[in-house]
């Protein structure tokens, strides 16, 4: 079997390797829009060799690592009559909905949506190692859509590089996701900007801790790849942002009114969290 | 000589393991207003002995390790005429200006503000570790109102347990804070909430992955300390807590207008904070 990967930076660069481990494939070709990524990606031996995109295509499993909006452009490209019906294309975005939407009726059973639920701050080639996916969960979406064949591969190739599957309807995941992961970047972002905006940040940062480090560590994510996101999760991340908000407002009035008891009680809710995790 | 430490939690008994390590002290002795942490303190062995409060107040330096508020009761408790006019005393609050005007001019030159950028969210004595002050930094401040010799060996204490120090006013001290410490707590404790607040918090939770991990470490933290250290920085904060609103309330514009390259731009500026870090 040969696999393909498009979008060879962390996500994918990640992927190539941790399939290459696996062993399951004779070959991993990879192809990237950006012709520094392709050299880098070869250099690190992310994948075996470069293709086209035609050539990807050709591939009996195909992963799409790209921003969001990417994967629906690269979706609407595919020539359902030009892939071999065995054929099982596996995207990796952040959203669902809009993708599993975007997709034509005569490739759906061939797709496979898929959410891993494990990053860096970092991305590009260089960002890419072997354990990305080792002991995350990933979210499988709308599996009933896909073909009994593919569903069952994807599958299989994600507990092969050490993953936990998780199945949810697209609708469900762009939610839960809106407020455990993309409301979190945008706070990250703001809060990078709010020390940014002072009058001499540097002498501020020289002071940070490890607090204001795992605060802002999300704040260096690609900007690229969030946008797409935000911009396909638009209703649920504001809604979102509004939740947390409500509390913010809320611990912000327990401070201005002095009620020291009732934001005593306000963290030590907060407190409960760990219960979960 | 000998120390005693006031407070046997994450940062008195990582003190006490601090200390015994530079060999600087023939006996490390503690104090806890809470039994239990006593009795942990000892079979852990973050100090040598435990003892009253008042033969604490008899060491040649003491360290008070307890929330703010209590820093400032323990301070109008110190009999000046009781205590060595060599001792030095040190505290290690999260807030600087309101210990700072509570000592008695007679204490002042005894005494030195010490802030050091460390800590976990967890909290007790089984939290403490000998390495928590490694390579961290510490802010002393208002040093000139200390005595030289106290200046002096507080400097040198720090430096032995392998902290780097920066020097400064102790009203710039509880500002620059607030925003990269204290207000960021206060968006982890919110970003907690606003998760426990939806219908099933276990379902969503059951799904986090790394970033999310990150943003709400810090809602672990202790609720009896920080509630002192809002009550105590309690204008910085609600500025602080401002300044971010403003910003996260820019993002939140960009997303509902859909102004993609506004919010690219706004990622992108936050991307910039990696220069100072």
């Amino acid at each position: 079997m040969k696999v393909g990967i498009v979008g060879l930076g962390l996500m994918g660069g990640s992927m190539g390797l941790a399939l290459k481990k696996t062993q399951r494939f004779e070959r991993i070709l990879g192809y990237d829009i950006n012709p520094i990524h392709l050299q880098q990606a070869l250099s690190l031996g992310l994948v075996d060799e470069c293709v086209s995109l035609q050539e990807i295509f050709k591939c009996d499993v195909i992963f799409l690592a790209v921003p969001v909006d990417g994967i629906v452009k690269i979706l609407s490209e595919i020539d359902a009559e030009c892939v071999n019906p065995n054929t099982t294309i596996i995207d990796l975005g952040g959203t669902k909905s809009q993708i599993n939407h975007s997709i034509s009726p005569a490739l759906r059973s061939l797709f496979v949506g898929a959410h891993p639920m494990c990053g860096t701050e970092f991305f590009g080639p260089k960002a890419a190692f072997d354990t990305l996916y080792h002991d995350s969960i990933v979210i499988l979406t709308d599996l009933e859509q896909s073909g009994a064949y593919q569903a069952e591969l994807a599958k299989d190739l994600f507990i092969a590089i050490g993953m936990k599957i998780v199945k949810m309807d697209s609708i469900s995941h762009d939610k839960h996701i809106a407020l455990i992961s993309h409301m979190p970047h945008i706070i990250s972002y703001a809060l990078a900007n709010a020390v940014l905006a002072q009058e001499d940040p540097q002498t501020i940062l020289a002071l940070v801790g490890g607090g204001f480090r795992s605060m802002s560590r999300l704040s260096k994510s690609s900007p690229a790849m969030w946008k797409d996101i935000f911009k396909q999760n638009k209703e649920n991340v504001l809604h979102s942002i509004a939740y947390f908000q409500d509390k913010l407002t809320e611990a912000k009035e327990f401070i201005e009114g002095e009620d020291w008891e009732g934001l005593e009680a306000f963290m030590a809710q907060a407190n409960t969290l760990q219960k979960f995790l």
